[in-house]
């Protein structure tokens, strides 16, 4: 599994699974001269941690994590960054059944056909705690753009049937809602929604949104490492994602180019677009508007109903999972999405430092 | 722009613009004794060639591919491939007066923001004769699959409102159809679409969609390199394609986890799925499926009724464009993604090579 | 420093400094199936382990490596292999007043001048500590290629003027004398030698080398690949190696070419070399035949004589370098070699297997 | 072979084999707004042209480059730059009967071994024509770097047992020596052994060396990506090259501590150092010094005595080569290895210039 790592500059690698000792991820490729803590790490795992409402598993994670290198009095040495959490609430046994057969939905059955057997405790390398390693780089990568003016906020735009109001976006309540929706009706009217599904031993999908901004025009490298490109395999990457959409996304098919062209305009002496179908990327270069990327996220597929599916030995069987899952995926994948666009970003960034001439005399000051 | 090669193994970089004196592909890393001549590829371009209906573009080209290293006595030797395209039909003299001013929905504002000015004849690398070093490699890959016993197919699955019938799926029309859909009867009303947004000088948005049959189990390398999160990027990297899916794709964020997952079972003492909501990959890994992709495309931006832009030097000016465009960018664009996904799916299959230790000793004989 | 991975498919990342909390490497890429314990790791940690004879420094370290990820039940999971080892006996009092100056020889100038600070304590990533990583890493790597028939040595070939005799090489005595020899009575003659320079306060360099045998044939990747390179660049990457040799190395610039030219034969069936000046590599491919790697490495830049330099402000000073120092590189790197030696190889032997269609057809059963 | 890129951020693809139609490059991240046209890139390709002297190979080329892509109105547009150069003089008919055996010294085995089988005209990719990809794309490389005042110069330091002296280095008698040495005695005296050998059919070795000259304190990445291994990389990739060094090189392992440590001093208020036994770097990071790198080269393995090999059909035979083959492979070489060294400090410039917060502060304003 050679698929580790991501970044070409700003270079991550993550492991570890769910039962094992412990999860981390090595930052290559840090600029040197950031100041940080395990506080401003600790804060972004905080947000993805379980246990910390109704609609989580109930198991209790403190993830706390660790600096074991990279910095040095306070600040970022450019040398590679080891961050580390360690599991202390894996209970194996709970899993000692699946072993034997195939959930439906999961990777159980795939990882046995390629690797030829797989660590099968609570998913092993499959599991969501996979991305503790993502969120801890990407708390890194985001204290970073924040130091060249960049925010990314990600939220869920919709659980089910049930959306966030957009002309009323809150952005202090994506962190204070369960579902960490921008709109306090919506959430509500969503935790209602899945007490039902829950209720009815399923689960539900969602959509999650991100929006970057402060992002200078003329970010990504076309023809294959096109911003939009990158992000979307980012996005793709996090387990559960099923489509990705860029600005405007899926309704530019239905669209006319009168309808889906933005206008360039003059505002303050600079270019800027009178609307945003684009998404904030032209070419696959950003325009310096609001980059907006939005991620449809299947049901978790562990649901406690009777399924269908085959054991390890090749009957078929009926089965009913057991142990602790969230009802929903989103809520607690909103920071991954968040740290995923922030790495996509800060790395193409760096790339980007060396696409002139003339920035390149003015670095070497020749 | 460190951006225009593509994969692991199987590595392609494409070359040249629209009005240069070629483009062109190199392939390194296709192994040895593939049976190869110019013909193989040529067909595929043939299938992106400009000007061979009335819903493409005028401007005549060739598009002929000379193989100018890598093939020795019919056969790939292992070493790189090069392909070219001479350019033959450019008229720099339409292209003149876009150099002045940013043509709305194209990438000559993020360009000149990127790079400090562009090569402005025909779009420069951010046209779509990019694509032709992308379709000339895919060409390679798609022989190269089928001799594994894998297909992939590309077509159109709508054009604005209509949409061809899936019911009826019919492959020999995807190559007979001007709009390269897999239905007679939908091809036929997309026409009478797409001729009267070109009479009230628009164009119009569609959806591609690409099947990958064939394909075993155990391919992709999460966490990253995931085989949709690979996809998705490679997709997403064609111009105009703003959303991607994967099997059901945004559907699953209004499903219930009872209704996307797919049950396994038995068949011919194999292990099969019963639906196939997944697109033929769970975890990032290929789960034996068909793999079903699924692409949103832009309406083509050079739309010849007037629009609002500004000029170079900062006016806010109005612009008719002129030259020779699409009024649909989906019926070329078909084989594009499908050589994107062959090219993505065969990088990965060379990659899985070296996941298990008992494979690697069978391959040395040890 | 986005420069701590290493590999194309078998990739590892090191990460930590000399004084920090840890030091570790991740390995992604292991293929599935490898039997791996703790065990097979430490013993190769124990080889670079200083305190252990009167030439190394008195640092007494334990580097007792801990797995916390990527092993299942005894075998690898295909997964990324997390490897940690703690620093236990750091004095960062005795580096503290490196802080203001710049040691001849090392890498405290550079430092600075590329990152604007450094972690000097121990010289902070560019301290020997470093190799932990690639020594953990390289164990499995040498576990992995003995599953092969493939065996890595390398040995101290020489120490100061005192050479090993290789024609009375004895293997046994790699691991039994203190300076890593092949031959008792050179090792002899070399502790001699290094306790005059020990009282000079002075260092002294030396020449290490890599025999690696039972390579198949056609591993490498022309062009810019070939085996050779690959060695070369992985050897160099260790700190004070300052030359690399592979085969008759220097000496081919002095001979004809009737004199370096291996003539071909056959035995028992097989094509064989009758001399071995290639080093086992031709156009940068293994030809069957045990490749010979050698690298000269200069003395330990801490010494413990009065050396000229200057301070951090700017001012020419004199310094004596106090702490704990080897008064030779050599012996303690001996592992170190083995184990790039042991990564290059077998990445190069994973990318190897997708050359020909023939082996993927065979692999993918069509 | 998927060995065919070199480099980061400037990528570069070679392609091409001795007797096809063609051999090209491909540089893929050229910064944008170089002055560039055919006649800079052509001086560096008339250095490695044949046919030019009695000591290289009568076949007579002219090796015309074609800028097919990436420069636009005289400057690169930071799109991939595609060079080509037609094969014209290929008489493959000399070549037919290597093609059933193995040339002592070359490459035709391995490629057997690795591909299947080969192309056999003038050994194919494994020829030394492969190097004119490199050569364009140093050419591209050197210019860049003059830009940034820095200079990349290569020459002969030693033919067989003759060498320059190095007391009296004259730069213009690199370029105007049939040897390219700096030393027109020197030239003289090695024609004389040269053609001694050739009389005798026989070949000779030598020495190549390479100066660059300000370089920025600063420029590599540890550990795996420090500037002298992947100096080490790129020389000993080239064809024929056996050994690299670094500064002292060899000599260092014969050295004592207090002999080869550069003692810092002032200079102009600059940090500079008394002598130069690092070679220009420290800790794999450059040091501001001149860095300065040695190869050697094997004697040409096509001599025309009578040698023992193996038929490809495994028979024992006695073989005399014919063909055009030059006695020396050095003097032509030293461009190859100007070029080499000149991608691997540019690439290893770009990348450094995101490794600390500040200066990416200054680059996007903030």
């Amino acid at each position: 599994m050679a698929g580790s790592t991501f970044g070409t500059l700003f270079k991550i690698t993550t492991w570890g699974e769910s039962h094992g000792k412990a999860l981390g991820v090595v930052i290559d490729g840090c600029p040197a001269g950031l100041s940080l803590c395990e506080e401003d790490i600790q804060q972004y795992l905080d947000r993805r941690k379980p246990g910390t409402s109704t609609i989580t598993t109930p198991r209790k994670e403190d993830d706390k994590v660790e600096i074991l290198s990279g910095v040095f009095e306070g600040r970022t040495t450019g040398t590679p960054i080891s961050l580390m959490v360690h599991n202390t609430s894996q209970k194996s046994a709970d899993y000692s059944e699946i072993a034997s057969y195939y959930r439906p939905g999961h990777a159980d059955y795939t990882f046995d056909e390629k690797y030829g057997f797989r660590d099968y405790r609570g998913g092993g390398r499959s599991s969501g705690r996979e991305t503790i390693g993502r969120v801890a780089a990407g708390a890194i990568a985001c204290k970073l753009l924040k130091e060249l003016g960049i925010t990314v906020t990600a939220y869920t735009r919709s659980i089910g049937p049930v959306s966030a109001d957009m002309e009323h976006f809150d952005r202090t309540a994506i962190l204070q809602t369960i579902t960490a929706m921008p709109d306090m009706q919506a959430d509500e009217a969503a935790q209602a929604y899945l007490a039902e599904a829950r209720a009815n031993y399923d689960s539900v999908g969602g959509i999650m949104e991100c929006r970057i901004e402060g992002v200078p025009a003329g970010i990504g490298e076309p023809v294959f490492d096109k911003l939009d490109a990158s992000l979307a395999k980012a996005i793709m990457s996090i387990g559960a994602v099923k489509a990705v959409e860029i600005g405007d996304g899926c309704a530019v098919s239905g669209k006319l180019g009168s309808q889906n062209n933005d206008a360039f305009r003059m505002q303050n002496g600079q270019v800027v677009k009178a609307t945003n179908h684009s998404g904030g990327i032209l070419g696959g270069i950003s325009d310096g508007d609001t980059i907006l990327v939005r991620a449809h996220v299947k049901p978790t597929p562990s649901i406690f109903s009777t399924q269908d599916t085959v054991s390890k030995s090749g009957e078929e069987i009926q089965v009913q999972i057991k142990g602790r899952h969230d009802p929903i995926i989103v809520p607690r994948a909103v920071v991954v999405m968040e740290c995923m666009c922030a790495l996509t970003l800060l790395d193409a960034m760096l790339v980007n430092m060396s696409a002139r001439l003339d920035s390149i005399q003015q670095f070497y000051k020749k």
